[in-house]
């Protein structure tokens, strides 16, 4: 008899999502059939796609159904295992969701898949070497696709999406441009991560200040950007993209809330023939493979040492989940339940 | 002694061009050198794109000089020539300029190229079987690239692009439906264009009332777009593109005058994870053969019948140009010289 905790979805927001919006659920979870697999976890992801799937609209995924556990990527540990592929310690990265166990059936294809500890701690494989890394991944190589001495962007740039994006494009020879809120951020993604130079936007009122800043950082202009926030970002970093850069769209999170943010100078993908590509990257599963060699590799040699932000205990997860909508989190959002 | 007439850019337009920006020049040929070719225009082209380069500001393309021909497209027949390649009475398709006659170093790669008249009216080499008709066939098969059945859009259909567009598409087995200004233009899309639908966007005064006429005519959504315009056209289509559609950027006549169009739903292009290109054919020089085999073809076996509004004279060409920018135009636009 195993207790299990969840939050599930109680009500969808009408603007800003809020605590009030989850719904604590305590239960007692069912023996094991056959071929299935019991998951003690030891960390729950948060990402601002999460926040998309809690309104009811069109988008690329369905919507977070009422009364059922949050979605979410999960880390841990099999605790009883009735499947012959999967034995009790064994570490697995899943979509357990916000919720101390799961049940996954273990010859799902893809529903969780081992992972190795011994050079990189189970919690980067819901960071630098899982979804967030990889998403950073398909950006740089197969949108933007940049040649070394190119200069690239991204907004963001100290959470999870892009600091892997910096790791990797540097490995490619790029200039790499990091823009972030606030000094300690900003000095963290240039001292730490190792850009060459990261752009407060609080500084800036508006996108043509912030564009001036971005000249400064780009002289030679910006030929790839990996867009995580949208909005005044997006215009600033349009207004100082070269003939033929790409522009790998990843988040609007800036929109989620309901608020429409209009793109201020769209007759620049004319002038600067600039291709601006939206993408998934769940829908590129044959990409992971590569990705997660190469992150791995750069996290396991220590060239690249992401940041986690940990909140504890799963009562903790609706305000941290708010916080990282806001901005507050420092690296990778995680929520630590063990 | 050749007497030649032409128009300059005398200033740059404040806000809207206006006739005042021309100024008329009379002028007496030199004689010509070695390898030149005295070229009389038969007939000029006014295209949108003029209108971006009379600012003074960062474009893809260098303004046009002040007190220097207008440029543009032109056709005509050699008049006497020192040039080895060209022989008097060879039609010939160039970069003439607003003015009777030009000389040009018959030597000098891409200047001015011989064509056939007799399948293909000299008129349609500056329209369908030229730079417009290499747009639409750029735009198509190199952005939109669509398969049997796809629906396709295109703004601005009757005109010198759309139309070719929408012949092209035709022939590749796709769904395509126009978007044009009036009931007259629409009714010309669709029965002499073959178009399956046209939708008048004169009748719909926003975005969200557009995309309700599209979503009719697109039931299964929308694969591909061409965008001659941009604004609220624009983002009407967004609305109803399917995941995964490709929309190539080749015009944003509604905001040359300096007018600032945002794009109202950027999002979209991570939701339905689009791919939105901006391009000038002119970089593509590559891809001009096989296109204006293509285009000779469709015209000469009479599949595509393109439509021409013809301007009387040279000095009709400021007041045909200014109506081609308010979209009075039906179909390609010239300027008969001759």
């Amino acid at each position: 008899m195993t207790l299990n905790r969840k939050f599930v979805l109680d009500n969808r927001p009408k603007t800003a999502a809020s605590a009030d919006n989850f719904r604590m659920i305590e239960e007692t979870l069912p023996a094991l059939q056959d071929g299935q697999v019991l998951i003690r976890h030891h960390y729950l992801s948060l990402d601002p796609y999460m926040r998309g799937r809690m309104n009811d609209t069109k988008s690329y995924a369905q919507p977070q159904a009422l009364g059922q556990v949050m979605i979410g990527g999960t880390v841990g540990e099999v605790v009883e295992s009735r499947c012959d592929k999967f034995r009790v310690g064994d570490h697995v990265v899943g979509m357990g969701g916000w919720q101390l166990y799961s049940i996954v059936d273990g010859h799902l294809p893809g529903a969780i898949r081992k992972v190795d500890t011994r050079q990189v701690p189970i919690s980067h494989y819901l960071g630098a070497v899982g979804m967030p890394g990889v998403t950073a991944y398909y950006g740089l190589v197969h949108i933007i696709s940049p040649k070394a001495g190119d200069t690239v962007t991204v907004s963001a740039a100290s959470g999870a999406v892009g600091s892997a994006f910096g790791a990797l494009a540097k490995a490619r020879g790029c200039r790499v441009v990091g823009i972030a809120g606030g000094q300690e951020k900003c000095d963290y993604v240039v001292n730490t991560l190792g850009f060459d130079a990261c752009i407060d936007y609080k500084q800036h009122a508006d996108a043509v200040s912030l564009s001036r800043a971005l000249h400064a950082a780009c002289p030679n202009g910006i030929d790839g950007h990996f867009e995580n926030v949208g909005g005044k970002v997006l215009d600033a970093v349009m207004l100082r993209t070269n003939a033929f850069a790409r522009i790998a769209v990843c988040g609007m999170i800036a929109g989620y809330d309901g608020v429409p943010l209009p793109m201020a100078y769209p007759a620049l993908i004319l002038v600067n023939r600039l291709k601006v590509e939206g993408f998934i990257v769940s829908e590129h599963m044959d990409v992971w493979p590569a990705a997660l060699q190469e992150l791995g590799q750069l996290v396991g040699s220590g060239q690249f040492r992401p940041r986690e932000t940990v909140a504890e205990g799963l009562d903790s997860a609706p305000e941290a989940f708010l916080g990282l909508l806001k901005g507050r989190n420092f690296g990778k959002q995680l929520v630590k339940l063990i």
